[in-house]
Protein backbone atom coordinates (compact mmCIF):
# COMPACT_ATOMS: atom_id res chain seq x y z
CA UNK A 1 0.00 0.00 0.00
CA UNK A 2 1.10 3.54 -0.62
CA UNK A 3 0.17 6.99 0.20
CA UNK A 4 -0.68 8.79 -2.85
CA UNK A 5 -2.21 12.42 -3.74
CA UNK A 6 -5.90 12.59 -6.04
CA UNK A 7 -4.18 14.27 -8.98
CA UNK A 8 -7.33 14.30 -12.02
CA UNK A 9 -10.06 11.44 -13.02
CA UNK A 10 -9.96 9.27 -16.37
CA UNK A 11 -12.91 8.47 -18.47
CA UNK A 12 -13.53 5.46 -20.62
CA UNK A 13 -16.17 5.14 -23.17
CA UNK A 14 -14.74 1.58 -24.72
CA UNK A 15 -13.67 -0.66 -21.95
CA UNK A 16 -13.85 -3.81 -19.73
CA UNK A 17 -17.38 -4.44 -18.72
CA UNK A 18 -16.22 -4.79 -15.45
CA UNK A 19 -15.12 -1.15 -15.29
CA UNK A 20 -18.60 -0.25 -16.10
CA UNK A 21 -19.82 2.55 -13.67
CA UNK A 22 -16.43 2.55 -11.92
CA UNK A 23 -14.94 6.10 -11.02
CA UNK A 24 -11.02 5.81 -12.04
CA UNK A 25 -8.71 8.54 -10.43
CA UNK A 26 -5.15 9.57 -10.82
CA UNK A 27 -3.19 9.14 -7.88
CA UNK A 28 0.45 10.34 -7.59
CA UNK A 29 2.25 8.05 -4.51
CA UNK A 30 4.23 10.28 -2.20
CA UNK A 31 7.70 10.41 -1.19
CA UNK A 32 9.71 11.56 1.33
CA UNK A 33 10.86 15.46 0.65
CA UNK A 34 14.30 14.63 -0.43
CA UNK A 35 13.37 12.52 -2.64
CA UNK A 36 11.50 14.51 -4.13
CA UNK A 37 13.44 16.91 -4.88
CA UNK A 38 15.64 14.90 -6.93
CA UNK A 39 12.44 13.51 -9.33
CA UNK A 40 12.74 10.02 -8.77
CA UNK A 41 9.42 9.14 -7.50
CA UNK A 42 7.52 6.50 -9.27
CA UNK A 43 5.23 7.45 -12.02
CA UNK A 44 1.27 8.26 -11.67
CA UNK A 45 -1.38 5.03 -11.15
CA UNK A 46 -5.08 5.13 -12.21
CA UNK A 47 -7.29 3.59 -8.91
CA UNK A 48 -10.54 2.68 -8.87
CA UNK A 49 -12.28 4.67 -6.24
CA UNK A 50 -15.35 3.18 -4.31
CA UNK A 51 -14.78 5.76 -1.72
CA UNK A 52 -15.34 9.23 -3.00
CA UNK A 53 -11.85 10.87 -2.49
CA UNK A 54 -12.04 14.44 -3.83
CA UNK A 55 -8.80 15.44 -6.13
CA UNK A 56 -5.91 17.10 -3.70
CA UNK A 57 -7.02 14.53 -0.89
CA UNK A 58 -4.47 12.25 0.09
CA UNK A 59 -5.57 8.37 0.18
CA UNK A 60 -4.33 4.94 0.80
CA UNK A 61 -3.91 2.77 -2.22
CA UNK A 62 -4.10 -1.21 -2.72
CA UNK A 63 -2.71 -3.29 -5.31
CA UNK A 64 -3.96 -6.66 -6.55
CA UNK A 65 -6.63 -8.84 -4.91
CA UNK A 66 -6.32 -6.44 -1.94
CA UNK A 67 -7.80 -3.73 -4.41
CA UNK A 68 -10.49 -6.11 -5.86
CA UNK A 69 -11.27 -6.39 -2.32
CA UNK A 70 -12.39 -2.96 -1.84
CA UNK A 71 -14.46 -2.25 -5.32
CA UNK A 72 -15.37 -5.86 -6.14
CA UNK A 73 -16.42 -7.79 -3.20
CA UNK A 74 -15.84 -11.09 -4.60
CA UNK A 75 -16.28 -10.19 -8.30
CA UNK A 76 -13.47 -10.79 -10.79
CA UNK A 77 -12.71 -7.37 -12.29
CA UNK A 78 -9.96 -5.85 -14.29
CA UNK A 79 -9.30 -3.96 -11.61
CA UNK A 80 -5.65 -4.10 -9.65
CA UNK A 81 -5.62 -0.82 -7.52
CA UNK A 82 -7.91 0.98 -5.53
CA UNK A 83 -8.63 3.54 -3.06
CA UNK A 84 -9.19 2.10 0.51
CA UNK A 85 -9.03 4.48 2.74
CA UNK A 86 -8.62 8.61 2.78
CA UNK A 87 -5.70 9.95 4.88
CA UNK A 88 -6.72 12.34 7.98
CA UNK A 89 -3.63 12.63 9.61
CA UNK A 90 0.07 11.60 9.24
CA UNK A 91 3.00 11.35 11.64
CA UNK A 92 6.72 10.99 11.14
CA UNK A 93 8.50 11.89 8.21
CA UNK A 94 6.93 15.47 5.46
CA UNK A 95 5.53 13.46 2.42
CA UNK A 96 5.42 15.70 -0.49
CA UNK B 1 -3.45 0.46 -13.27
CA UNK B 2 -1.53 3.23 -15.24
CA UNK B 3 -2.44 5.44 -18.39
CA UNK B 4 0.06 4.36 -21.07
CA UNK B 5 0.26 6.04 -25.18
CA UNK B 6 0.16 2.87 -28.08
CA UNK B 7 3.25 2.88 -29.48
CA UNK B 8 3.78 -0.25 -31.85
CA UNK B 9 2.68 -3.85 -31.69
CA UNK B 10 4.53 -6.61 -31.54
CA UNK B 11 4.43 -10.08 -33.46
CA UNK B 12 5.53 -13.76 -32.02
CA UNK B 13 4.99 -17.02 -34.52
CA UNK B 14 6.76 -19.49 -31.77
CA UNK B 15 4.75 -18.45 -28.50
CA UNK B 16 2.41 -20.07 -25.72
CA UNK B 17 -0.25 -21.69 -27.13
CA UNK B 18 -2.79 -19.38 -24.90
CA UNK B 19 -1.25 -16.27 -26.82
CA UNK B 20 -2.79 -17.35 -29.99
CA UNK B 21 -5.20 -14.86 -31.54
CA UNK B 22 -4.13 -12.01 -29.47
CA UNK B 23 -2.68 -8.49 -30.50
CA UNK B 24 0.13 -7.47 -28.52
CA UNK B 25 0.78 -3.72 -28.09
CA UNK B 26 3.75 -2.04 -27.16
CA UNK B 27 2.87 0.53 -24.52
CA UNK B 28 4.71 3.80 -22.90
CA UNK B 29 3.57 4.56 -19.48
CA UNK B 30 2.90 8.22 -19.00
CA UNK B 31 4.30 9.86 -16.09
CA UNK B 32 3.69 13.85 -14.64
CA UNK B 33 5.81 16.13 -17.25
CA UNK B 34 8.45 16.92 -14.86
CA UNK B 35 9.64 13.75 -14.99
CA UNK B 36 9.45 12.14 -18.08
CA UNK B 37 11.96 15.75 -18.53
CA UNK B 38 14.04 13.69 -16.38
CA UNK B 39 14.32 10.58 -18.03
CA UNK B 40 12.94 8.18 -15.50
CA UNK B 41 9.63 7.07 -16.56
CA UNK B 42 9.64 3.30 -16.50
CA UNK B 43 10.09 1.12 -19.64
CA UNK B 44 8.09 0.09 -22.52
CA UNK B 45 5.19 -2.78 -21.39
CA UNK B 46 3.77 -5.07 -23.82
CA UNK B 47 -0.04 -5.99 -23.33
CA UNK B 48 -2.65 -8.16 -24.82
CA UNK B 49 -5.78 -6.29 -26.32
CA UNK B 50 -9.03 -7.32 -26.01
CA UNK B 51 -10.72 -3.59 -26.90
CA UNK B 52 -9.20 -2.84 -30.38
CA UNK B 53 -7.09 0.43 -29.49
CA UNK B 54 -4.45 2.33 -32.62
CA UNK B 55 -1.36 3.00 -32.10
CA UNK B 56 -1.05 6.95 -30.52
CA UNK B 57 -4.21 6.25 -28.44
CA UNK B 58 -4.11 6.49 -24.86
CA UNK B 59 -5.28 3.69 -22.79
CA UNK B 60 -5.87 2.04 -19.24
CA UNK B 61 -3.62 -1.02 -18.79
CA UNK B 62 -4.12 -3.50 -15.93
CA UNK B 63 -1.80 -6.04 -14.16
CA UNK B 64 -2.30 -9.73 -13.11
CA UNK B 65 -5.61 -11.05 -12.84
CA UNK B 66 -7.13 -8.08 -13.72
CA UNK B 67 -5.49 -8.01 -17.00
CA UNK B 68 -6.28 -11.78 -17.59
CA UNK B 69 -9.98 -10.93 -16.53
CA UNK B 70 -10.33 -8.74 -19.35
CA UNK B 71 -8.72 -10.74 -21.88
CA UNK B 72 -9.23 -14.65 -20.52
CA UNK B 73 -12.70 -14.68 -18.99
CA UNK B 74 -11.78 -17.13 -16.76
CA UNK B 75 -9.25 -19.17 -18.79
CA UNK B 76 -5.80 -19.35 -17.75
CA UNK B 77 -3.64 -17.77 -19.83
CA UNK B 78 0.22 -16.37 -20.27
CA UNK B 79 -1.04 -13.18 -20.00
CA UNK B 80 -0.57 -10.16 -17.25
CA UNK B 81 -0.67 -7.22 -18.45
CA UNK B 82 -3.90 -6.17 -20.96
CA UNK B 83 -5.54 -3.08 -22.17
CA UNK B 84 -8.88 -2.93 -19.88
CA UNK B 85 -10.02 0.50 -21.49
CA UNK B 86 -9.54 3.34 -24.14
CA UNK B 87 -9.23 7.22 -22.49
CA UNK B 88 -11.60 9.36 -23.79
CA UNK B 89 -10.45 12.48 -21.31
CA UNK B 90 -8.00 13.41 -18.46
CA UNK B 91 -8.60 15.38 -15.90
CA UNK B 92 -5.72 17.12 -13.64
CA UNK B 93 -1.93 17.64 -14.14
CA UNK B 94 -1.07 16.94 -17.85
CA UNK B 95 0.81 13.63 -18.68
CA UNK B 96 3.61 13.38 -21.32
CA UNK C 1 10.04 -9.19 1.47
CA UNK C 2 12.71 -6.07 2.61
CA UNK C 3 13.67 -4.36 5.29
CA UNK C 4 12.26 -1.31 6.22
CA UNK C 5 12.34 1.34 9.00
CA UNK C 6 9.16 2.56 10.42
CA UNK C 7 8.71 6.20 10.48
CA UNK C 8 5.20 7.43 11.05
CA UNK C 9 1.45 6.31 11.16
CA UNK C 10 -1.07 7.04 8.65
CA UNK C 11 -5.05 7.25 10.14
CA UNK C 12 -8.39 6.83 8.06
CA UNK C 13 -11.80 7.53 8.95
CA UNK C 14 -12.91 6.67 5.35
CA UNK C 15 -12.06 3.49 4.84
CA UNK C 16 -13.03 0.00 3.61
CA UNK C 17 -14.54 -1.96 6.09
CA UNK C 18 -12.19 -4.31 5.54
CA UNK C 19 -9.31 -1.96 7.28
CA UNK C 20 -10.87 -1.55 10.64
CA UNK C 21 -8.71 -1.64 13.64
CA UNK C 22 -5.74 -2.13 11.88
CA UNK C 23 -2.64 0.21 12.47
CA UNK C 24 -1.14 1.23 9.25
CA UNK C 25 2.23 1.97 9.58
CA UNK C 26 4.56 4.57 7.48
CA UNK C 27 8.02 2.23 6.58
CA UNK C 28 10.37 3.16 4.51
CA UNK C 29 12.45 0.49 2.62
CA UNK C 30 16.62 -0.04 3.53
CA UNK C 31 18.63 -0.18 0.81
CA UNK C 32 22.77 -0.48 1.12
CA UNK C 33 24.57 2.86 1.79
CA UNK C 34 26.20 3.75 -1.71
CA UNK C 35 22.60 3.60 -3.12
CA UNK C 36 20.96 5.59 -0.15
CA UNK C 37 23.63 8.46 -0.76
CA UNK C 38 22.52 8.66 -4.79
CA UNK C 39 19.02 9.61 -3.12
CA UNK C 40 17.48 6.59 -5.15
CA UNK C 41 15.74 4.59 -2.63
CA UNK C 42 12.09 3.57 -3.10
CA UNK C 43 9.31 5.21 -1.72
CA UNK C 44 7.53 4.79 1.28
CA UNK C 45 5.13 1.67 1.78
CA UNK C 46 2.52 1.81 4.15
CA UNK C 47 2.11 -1.42 5.90
CA UNK C 48 -0.31 -3.12 8.26
CA UNK C 49 1.07 -3.88 11.52
CA UNK C 50 -0.02 -6.97 13.40
CA UNK C 51 3.14 -7.56 15.76
CA UNK C 52 3.36 -3.68 17.86
CA UNK C 53 6.65 -2.32 16.23
CA UNK C 54 7.51 1.11 17.05
CA UNK C 55 8.80 4.44 15.50
CA UNK C 56 12.17 4.02 14.46
CA UNK C 57 12.28 -0.19 14.86
CA UNK C 58 13.15 -2.04 11.35
CA UNK C 59 10.77 -4.18 10.46
CA UNK C 60 10.60 -6.93 7.81
CA UNK C 61 7.49 -6.04 5.43
CA UNK C 62 5.53 -8.68 3.35
CA UNK C 63 3.81 -7.65 0.24
CA UNK C 64 0.52 -9.20 -1.58
CA UNK C 65 -1.01 -12.90 -0.17
CA UNK C 66 1.64 -13.31 2.34
CA UNK C 67 0.79 -9.82 4.13
CA UNK C 68 -2.61 -11.04 4.40
CA UNK C 69 -1.35 -14.36 6.08
CA UNK C 70 0.43 -12.35 8.79
CA UNK C 71 -2.36 -10.16 8.78
CA UNK C 72 -5.88 -12.24 7.96
CA UNK C 73 -5.50 -15.35 8.61
CA UNK C 74 -7.63 -16.35 5.63
CA UNK C 75 -9.97 -13.45 5.24
CA UNK C 76 -10.11 -11.74 2.16
CA UNK C 77 -9.40 -8.11 3.16
CA UNK C 78 -8.08 -4.78 1.18
CA UNK C 79 -4.56 -5.28 2.42
CA UNK C 80 -1.08 -5.43 0.92
CA UNK C 81 1.57 -5.24 2.79
CA UNK C 82 2.26 -6.44 6.61
CA UNK C 83 5.07 -6.46 8.87
CA UNK C 84 6.13 -9.32 9.58
CA UNK C 85 8.73 -9.16 11.69
CA UNK C 86 10.89 -6.90 14.22
CA UNK C 87 14.65 -7.19 12.98
CA UNK C 88 16.37 -8.11 16.35
CA UNK C 89 20.03 -8.09 14.16
CA UNK C 90 21.43 -8.47 11.05
CA UNK C 91 25.01 -9.31 9.19
CA UNK C 92 26.33 -8.12 6.21
CA UNK C 93 26.73 -4.93 4.51
CA UNK C 94 25.20 -1.98 6.23
CA UNK C 95 22.01 -0.77 5.61
CA UNK C 96 20.81 3.05 5.82
CA UNK D 1 4.65 -8.40 -19.67
CA UNK D 2 8.02 -7.05 -21.66
CA UNK D 3 10.07 -7.41 -24.61
CA UNK D 4 13.09 -8.42 -23.66
CA UNK D 5 16.81 -9.66 -25.46
CA UNK D 6 18.11 -13.07 -24.09
CA UNK D 7 21.71 -12.36 -22.99
CA UNK D 8 23.05 -15.60 -20.94
CA UNK D 9 21.82 -18.43 -19.02
CA UNK D 10 22.15 -19.94 -15.32
CA UNK D 11 23.40 -23.10 -14.25
CA UNK D 12 22.09 -24.13 -10.95
CA UNK D 13 22.13 -27.66 -9.20
CA UNK D 14 21.54 -27.02 -5.41
CA UNK D 15 17.75 -26.19 -6.67
CA UNK D 16 14.11 -26.41 -5.64
CA UNK D 17 12.90 -29.81 -7.29
CA UNK D 18 10.52 -27.73 -9.40
CA UNK D 19 13.19 -26.42 -10.60
CA UNK D 20 14.24 -29.58 -12.20
CA UNK D 21 15.04 -29.83 -16.15
CA UNK D 22 13.55 -26.27 -16.61
CA UNK D 23 16.24 -24.20 -18.77
CA UNK D 24 16.84 -20.49 -17.04
CA UNK D 25 17.72 -17.86 -19.08
CA UNK D 26 19.31 -14.62 -18.39
CA UNK D 27 16.92 -12.00 -19.95
CA UNK D 28 17.81 -8.33 -20.25
CA UNK D 29 14.93 -5.75 -20.68
CA UNK D 30 14.11 -3.52 -23.28
CA UNK D 31 13.48 0.03 -23.10
CA UNK D 32 13.30 3.02 -25.52
CA UNK D 33 16.30 4.31 -27.12
CA UNK D 34 16.91 7.60 -25.22
CA UNK D 35 15.96 5.87 -21.74
CA UNK D 36 18.62 3.81 -22.37
CA UNK D 37 21.19 6.58 -22.46
CA UNK D 38 20.26 7.42 -19.61
CA UNK D 39 21.02 3.97 -17.96
CA UNK D 40 17.81 3.94 -15.91
CA UNK D 41 16.81 0.52 -17.60
CA UNK D 42 15.58 -2.13 -15.10
CA UNK D 43 18.14 -5.07 -14.24
CA UNK D 44 18.23 -8.73 -15.92
CA UNK D 45 15.43 -11.16 -15.28
CA UNK D 46 15.94 -14.19 -14.88
CA UNK D 47 13.16 -16.30 -17.12
CA UNK D 48 12.02 -20.11 -17.48
CA UNK D 49 12.06 -20.97 -21.21
CA UNK D 50 10.01 -23.57 -22.37
CA UNK D 51 9.53 -22.04 -25.98
CA UNK D 52 13.54 -22.36 -27.05
CA UNK D 53 14.95 -18.55 -27.25
CA UNK D 54 18.52 -18.49 -28.11
CA UNK D 55 21.08 -16.14 -27.26
CA UNK D 56 20.34 -12.83 -28.78
CA UNK D 57 17.15 -13.23 -29.91
CA UNK D 58 13.53 -10.97 -28.34
CA UNK D 59 11.43 -12.86 -26.69
CA UNK D 60 8.18 -11.72 -24.64
CA UNK D 61 8.13 -12.39 -20.93
CA UNK D 62 5.21 -13.19 -18.24
CA UNK D 63 5.51 -12.55 -15.05
CA UNK D 64 3.67 -14.28 -12.06
CA UNK D 65 0.95 -17.17 -12.82
CA UNK D 66 0.88 -15.70 -16.19
CA UNK D 67 4.39 -17.09 -16.51
CA UNK D 68 3.29 -20.73 -14.43
CA UNK D 69 0.52 -21.07 -17.40
CA UNK D 70 3.68 -21.56 -19.90
CA UNK D 71 5.64 -23.53 -17.80
CA UNK D 72 3.71 -25.52 -15.46
CA UNK D 73 0.61 -26.07 -17.09
CA UNK D 74 -1.53 -26.24 -13.99
CA UNK D 75 1.80 -27.38 -11.91
CA UNK D 76 2.75 -25.25 -8.83
CA UNK D 77 5.92 -24.71 -9.46
CA UNK D 78 9.05 -21.62 -7.72
CA UNK D 79 9.01 -19.96 -10.85
CA UNK D 80 7.84 -16.65 -11.41
CA UNK D 81 8.89 -15.49 -14.98
CA UNK D 82 8.80 -17.27 -18.06
CA UNK D 83 9.56 -17.07 -21.72
CA UNK D 84 5.74 -16.96 -23.36
CA UNK D 85 6.96 -15.73 -27.05
CA UNK D 86 9.87 -15.35 -29.57
CA UNK D 87 9.57 -12.20 -31.09
CA UNK D 88 9.35 -12.03 -35.28
CA UNK D 89 8.84 -8.17 -35.68
CA UNK D 90 7.68 -5.03 -33.70
CA UNK D 91 6.47 -1.79 -34.96
CA UNK D 92 6.81 1.75 -33.34
CA UNK D 93 9.63 3.23 -31.15
CA UNK D 94 12.93 1.68 -31.73
CA UNK D 95 14.07 -0.28 -28.70
CA UNK D 96 17.42 -1.09 -27.34
CA UNK E 1 13.37 -14.45 -10.95
CA UNK E 2 16.48 -13.00 -10.84
CA UNK E 3 19.69 -13.26 -9.80
CA UNK E 4 21.23 -12.19 -6.50
CA UNK E 5 24.71 -12.05 -4.04
CA UNK E 6 23.60 -13.37 -0.82
CA UNK E 7 25.19 -10.13 1.47
CA UNK E 8 23.86 -11.34 4.87
CA UNK E 9 21.15 -12.72 7.56
CA UNK E 10 18.49 -10.79 9.39
CA UNK E 11 17.15 -12.17 12.96
CA UNK E 12 13.23 -11.72 13.93
CA UNK E 13 12.00 -12.63 17.58
CA UNK E 14 9.22 -10.84 17.35
CA UNK E 15 7.46 -12.17 13.90
CA UNK E 16 4.64 -13.85 12.52
CA UNK E 17 4.06 -17.53 13.51
CA UNK E 18 4.42 -18.87 9.79
CA UNK E 19 8.17 -18.08 9.64
CA UNK E 20 9.58 -19.56 12.97
CA UNK E 21 12.24 -21.96 11.83
CA UNK E 22 12.93 -19.88 8.33
CA UNK E 23 16.00 -18.31 7.67
CA UNK E 24 15.81 -14.77 6.09
CA UNK E 25 18.79 -14.19 4.15
CA UNK E 26 19.51 -10.45 2.86
CA UNK E 27 19.93 -10.25 -1.07
CA UNK E 28 21.13 -7.67 -3.69
CA UNK E 29 19.92 -8.12 -6.95
CA UNK E 30 22.41 -8.57 -10.05
CA UNK E 31 22.32 -6.02 -12.68
CA UNK E 32 24.82 -5.82 -15.46
CA UNK E 33 27.90 -3.76 -15.08
CA UNK E 34 27.27 -0.59 -16.74
CA UNK E 35 23.87 -0.22 -14.83
CA UNK E 36 25.75 -0.97 -11.35
CA UNK E 37 28.41 2.06 -11.88
CA UNK E 38 25.27 4.42 -12.44
CA UNK E 39 24.18 3.25 -8.62
CA UNK E 40 20.25 2.59 -9.74
CA UNK E 41 20.37 -1.15 -9.29
CA UNK E 42 17.46 -2.26 -6.76
CA UNK E 43 17.82 -2.36 -3.26
CA UNK E 44 18.06 -5.74 -0.91
CA UNK E 45 15.59 -8.40 -0.65
CA UNK E 46 14.82 -10.24 1.73
CA UNK E 47 14.61 -13.75 1.00
CA UNK E 48 13.71 -16.60 2.81
CA UNK E 49 16.00 -19.85 1.71
CA UNK E 50 15.49 -23.62 2.26
CA UNK E 51 18.33 -24.79 0.07
CA UNK E 52 20.83 -23.40 2.26
CA UNK E 53 23.04 -20.45 0.13
CA UNK E 54 25.72 -19.47 2.25
CA UNK E 55 27.30 -15.81 2.60
CA UNK E 56 28.96 -14.66 -0.74
CA UNK E 57 27.03 -17.14 -2.71
CA UNK E 58 25.17 -16.37 -6.27
CA UNK E 59 21.56 -17.27 -5.98
CA UNK E 60 17.93 -17.49 -8.11
CA UNK E 61 15.48 -15.60 -6.21
CA UNK E 62 11.57 -16.44 -6.91
CA UNK E 63 9.05 -14.21 -5.96
CA UNK E 64 4.85 -14.31 -4.62
CA UNK E 65 3.16 -17.87 -4.84
CA UNK E 66 6.71 -19.34 -6.55
CA UNK E 67 8.75 -18.30 -3.55
CA UNK E 68 6.04 -19.75 -1.42
CA UNK E 69 6.20 -23.27 -3.21
CA UNK E 70 9.79 -23.31 -2.59
CA UNK E 71 9.18 -22.86 0.96
CA UNK E 72 5.74 -23.46 1.67
CA UNK E 73 4.88 -26.36 -0.29
CA UNK E 74 1.15 -25.75 0.10
CA UNK E 75 1.17 -24.23 3.23
CA UNK E 76 -0.48 -20.63 3.40
CA UNK E 77 2.90 -18.63 4.76
CA UNK E 78 3.75 -14.66 5.25
CA UNK E 79 6.86 -14.98 2.92
CA UNK E 80 6.86 -13.71 -0.93
CA UNK E 81 10.92 -14.34 -1.69
CA UNK E 82 12.48 -17.16 -1.50
CA UNK E 83 15.80 -18.59 -2.62
CA UNK E 84 15.39 -21.14 -5.35
CA UNK E 85 18.77 -22.31 -6.73
CA UNK E 86 22.19 -21.70 -6.08
CA UNK E 87 23.96 -20.89 -8.94
CA UNK E 88 26.98 -22.98 -9.96
CA UNK E 89 27.69 -20.97 -13.83
CA UNK E 90 26.37 -18.38 -15.94
CA UNK E 91 27.16 -17.30 -19.14
CA UNK E 92 26.45 -14.04 -21.03
CA UNK E 93 27.49 -10.47 -20.04
CA UNK E 94 29.05 -10.04 -16.68
CA UNK E 95 27.17 -9.47 -13.72
CA UNK E 96 27.94 -7.46 -10.96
Amino acid sequence: MFVARVVGEVWTTKKDKTLEGLRLLLVDPLGVEERARSGHRPGLVVAADPIGAGVGEEVVVSYGRAGRVAVGRGHDIAVEAAVVGIVDERSGKALV
